[in-house]
């Protein structure tokens, strides 16, 4: 227990969904609304609710656009976003190497 | 984001104080009360809340006995709880290694 510290765990990032957010999005670093919510099974409220605690703090921004009279809006995670998450999984890392 | 499924993510060890708590116990088997609340910076309050949780999961049991005239606590992580614990590192050390 020398390792894992809790106060080193972002809550912004741990909360369960927007851990879901942040590790998909870590990936292609962009995902549009729609793949979002089926990866996690959330309804358009509770995701929009994350993704504003999300933007909120810098970690991601939303793209709004149409494609063709449909709109579309796509989540890219921020240059601090990716920081923050990479920092999050140092931090809890040490707890599954039982730090 | 093949191997991290956010459904594997147990919510009751999921909090962070819960967590805090769980991984702390995950050395010795069990802390007394003090300590935890020591290490954790919580209330008493709030850590008794935490751990009727994880004692209603049947993570943790609370044993209470008197040293001389003062009464104290001890937690015990039970069998349930290690088990839940050790899932609950393997879901998140999919996240780790980038799973």
């Amino acid at each position: 227990m020398d390792g894992f510290d809790i106060d080193d765990i972002d809550e912004v990032i741990h909360g369960r969904i927007r851990l879901g957010i942040m590790a998909f999005l870590s990936g292609a670093g962009r995902a549009d609304f729609t793949s979002l919510k089926t990866y996690l099974s959330a309804t358009d409220g509770n995701l929009s609710v994350h993704l504003s605690k999300l933007e909120d703090a810098g970690y991601v921004t939303i793209e709004k656009q149409f494609v063709g009279k449909k709109p579309q809006t796509t989540v890219v995670l921020s240059e601090k976003g990716r920081k923050a998450f990479d920092l999050y999984l140092a931090a809890i890392g040490k707890l599954v190497e039982g730090g």
